[in-house]
């Protein structure tokens, strides 16, 4: 179930049946010569539909832009500051905690929100905690999931592609994007076939260290039939997370 | 063009030939029983795949939460206070000009965001005029246009509509969503037809005043039919909108 | 009743037979060769009180600093940034209303205010909407009327200065300031006669499409005569207008 | 001269002649059964129009709303947060920083500013200290001065009030205000004759250690012929002590 | 008793006894050519400990760093601006509000917190005053002492240093902290003896005005004998006066 | 080399044989009933020394209190939201720069810091990214470390404590802090021995899950004994760590 594409009182009655939600929230970055700009939004949207099917989830619009100041070097690229990011997740939080919702499971396609956000779920406890959130505000739990981070996803990865996974352009989410959106494949010489690997600071360095914007991976690699493989195992396994999230017995402390 | 769907070295050769852009921006909000949540997102961003391939514009991610305070008395809303969304535009504007980009075309979705998004675009500049923006910041343009502020959207409104379209889950942009979306229309009753009409303030009043979340509209008159001849119309003259100024002969002074 | 020159048992009293107020909002900008800095501020400031006089309504201090940014090219003029001047209106409208006010009129000089001030509105409806608010806050009603928008002095401006008016430095507000302060007219060459047109972006842009600082007029044409004619039709509108908005039978839902 | 009531010419022959501007900065704040709730901002608003008549310096519009948080519990006060003030300040420094000014002569009327506008005085100098300042600034002078920090006022007040002069709504600030504005002159019965005094905290504490608003005052004694001692004298005064700032030989370093 | 050695039953303990606390609070900034970096946090931390015992007040960790912009033209000086330092004085006193602390005491080692943190003591205070304050919140009373501020310190310093003393890098601060940690001392010769005075702006002007740091002082006076004196006399005094302020008969309002 | 003990010119002295620095940061929360609320921050503290002694590496401050919104129902405890931490290190980091150094080594005590501090080094490199740094300051480059994160402290842990260590007031850092006030050690009974574990959200919840504050842990084993052989074998580690960043032959990119 879409939050977009539902109506209030549709929204009224699935809260009903479950006051959890997920909440896709990826970036807007370089991905290399051959991966998508979205790459990091697109995964964590295509696998929110197939959870969606899976788990009669409901799925907030896709949380686009995210924290990605170490990318500006590259054409395309935007982030927000961390302190917008933190906005925004509070904004969206506590509206939707006003309805009722208190379980919030963002699916996050990009490793540089994990501070930001998981910082921003503080900022909105700390509402609690300091007492300065709605009064009416029930106690709310957020979680934060990278699509990648479930054994499946670790084990295809390896065995498809090893060493050259990488940890920025990676095979793997190359691949998912592949799978959503074939038509758009890229296919484009990469030199060296494995990019360099390294600590991130800010985007000068970045661009200077990893000269085609990918880190430690050959996305050559990457396949619409990987995508697929992908696709399946995660949306099996995050599915399977979500449920354990959404419909844990404990209510929130 | 997509920037969702490209690498950074197509935007890079995108930027030689223009250095302008298009954002979709829209809202998370009821429009009532019978209309969609995203229907303010919605309508820019399939606007939007319309100008793209009629004039090959960069379309960036649709910035799909707007300035919705007075719809959270509706679940499934979601507002960004005016600040938050201040900072949103802010940092997206400043990330896409590190890369040369100077114009902006905001394609709007929602009225609420007008003052939010028009605040922002001064705090940006007021960066230029105060001194503090990167030194290297080329002078900025920035333009807000509702999909709906064109000629034939209205006539066509009128034609149709007439009375009937009011002002907030009109009769034009539900239609424009079925056109879109047309294997989620909804069928449902709507009473009274037409809905009051009335000033705006905060959720608690405006659930109050307008218990479906419409206001003045009868959106029961949607169809894809219009939806489809409103969007033909609509492409047409924000396309030409567009170009004239993207391709302004003008530099910004 | 003026704010300034009452006392706090006196404004106790006034809320025994009004709970709304008018408060004046201008800017502290270029108004071109011969039109005063001033002129924003001093409009909505000398308007209320006549508005005053008719009504009795209270009158807060003027805000004599807006959004000017784009002005800062010419010397005087002072901005708040967007975000700033949200805080501000913020404040003011949270401090009277821990005394029971609830309808807050803003009579606004300055065009380039509106959008910041109906952002604070809405950050201002906001804090009810997500509940962040004083739990003892009652509903608010803000209205933000710029003093020409009434047709008497859209009237008066068509007759007597056609399309010389303008949008920057107009005859009426120059003319209804000449009025108010006789004394300090200026008569100094225009050239050319009518000011250019044209958008508005950042202050260096401005001062190159508009080097004298007015835009679209010729306030040469301003005189004290006009300003009287424009001060009696604009007291007399405003004043019912600010009482259908203060009296109305309705409260804030 | 006043800024509003001069054009962007005179300021700029203006800047020619002095980099110094006056700022006169009050409190929208109850003053007692007798004193105005404008008595801050009009004091200093009064004494630099005397000021500029002695010195020619250029006064900026009076910024009437200040720090009053704990005036709340009376009806009409107003405050502004110190961090809001802290932004007025900054951006009011910052716009007439970009036109040359480099010296600003905050004339003070509300001691509960102080501490904000120092505040700001250092928020605006942390500016150029952490490089984040226009980096075409000029290295810049602020300074608070309280009108009743002169040695005559003090004189004149121990003289004529002695032990009656209190800190809150005092008999010469009072005075002040009825010399300027006598027709608005109050007569009231105050009880005890003498405030109490004590420290202060938030609203309510205030409301209940100063039940009618005065801190150790007795402003019955209050007169326009006190009020006309003092303006002579603090005009006097403070504009040497302008002009030592102003005219001062050495510039910033 | 130190907040940071004690556990959270001991503290829960000590709030039966008292609700009352010491926060000192200092900076971290150039003292000259022989004082120490630390020595405004260092000397109220030093003191803290001797009130402690005197007293028994609990303590909580030292606030090392303040507002010292004028400072960083100097090596390892560091500032918070004062926006910064507000919120960090707002959460520590909201954090142990929520305990049922009601008395805050910060000792004060640094002549450039004063502003910003009074201001911060208004930002608090208005959260009751504007009703945004945690609703459970109790009244609180904050209290800002300078640890010089107690007549025997001025009386010692007078005596052993007369115009020597200075205002920063002052005979006494450097005594306390001699004493305090006598294996650091300093032996460097200061030129001139006793150094320049004059007012404070930016760090560039700052630097320029006092070349090696140093106001109107001559430390070399300085010695681990006199902090002695210095700390005996202050902590009976600082003692009496925290005592005053802690048990006093009177609630907060 | 201690920042608080040295002068400005030993720093700058300093700076000639080194750009980098240690900064010390940890929290002010409960840590069970025999852990010390200042654990977190006086781990780290304590082995600055040790790696000063090492290293000659110069050590700022301590940042003492940190991200800990979660402790906040038991006495004692005390947070600063995750945006005013963010601008905490902020202010830290550029101040330093600003002297000429480039690598901030932050040595950290506890775990909720982790995302808010790693978050202000984006939000801190979002500064050149965006061009809003100060023009001069070099490219920066920040390192959080945690000071169990390495590999001797984990084996001494599981050595001795096995699964009674647990993730909130664990064996190991009690041990350190009795290591470091050993006179400050309490002898408490815990019950039930080893703590339960869970999730973290809210005060309110985290009360709930883990009433006597501890994770998972049975602080009952710490002992000053362990406390030292963790000491020692830290110490080591983390200063060849702190070399690694702080010689390495690479410059900033």
């Amino acid at each position: 179930m879409f939050l977009q594409l539902s109506t209030w009182p549709e929204v009224e009655a699935y809260l009903k049946t479950s006051t959890a939600c997920l909440i896709p929230i990826g970036s807007t970055e370089q991905h290399g010569p051959n991966g998508f700009i979205g790459t990091d939004a697109l995964c964590p949207q295509l696998l929110a539909k197939g959870i969606a099917e899976e788990t009669g989830c409901l799925v907030a619009p896709t949380l686009s832009i995210g924290m990605a100041q170490h990318h500006l070097g590259f054409a395309g690229s935007i982030t927000l500051r961390p302190t917008t990011l933190i906005a925004v997740v509070q904004d969206v939080v506590n509206s939707l905690a006003r309805h009722g919702f208190d379980r919030f499971y963002f699916l996050n396609g990009h490793g540089g929100n994990i501070a930001s956000v998981t910082a921003a779920f503080s900022e909105i406890y700390a509402e609690s905690s300091l007492g300065t959130a709605d009064s009416n505000r029930q106690p709310l739990m957020c979680k934060l999931k990278n699509w990648w981070d479930v054994p499946s996803v670790g084990a295809i990865s390896k065995r498809r592609f090893g060493g050259a996974e990488g940890s920025h352009a990676t095979c793997s989410e190359v691949s998912l994007t592949y799978y959503g959106w074939p038509e758009h494949q890229k296919r484009v010489p990469l030199s060296p076939e494995i990019a360099p690997t390294g600590p991130i600071y800010d985007a000068a360095d970045y661009r200077r260290r990893f000269p085609d914007g990918r880190i430690g991976s050959n996305p050559a690699l990457a396949s619409v039939e990987a995508g697929e493989e992908l696709y399946k195992a995660a949306v099996k396994e995050l599915s399977a997370d979500y449920l354990g999230f959404a419909r844990s017995g404990e209510q929130p402390l």
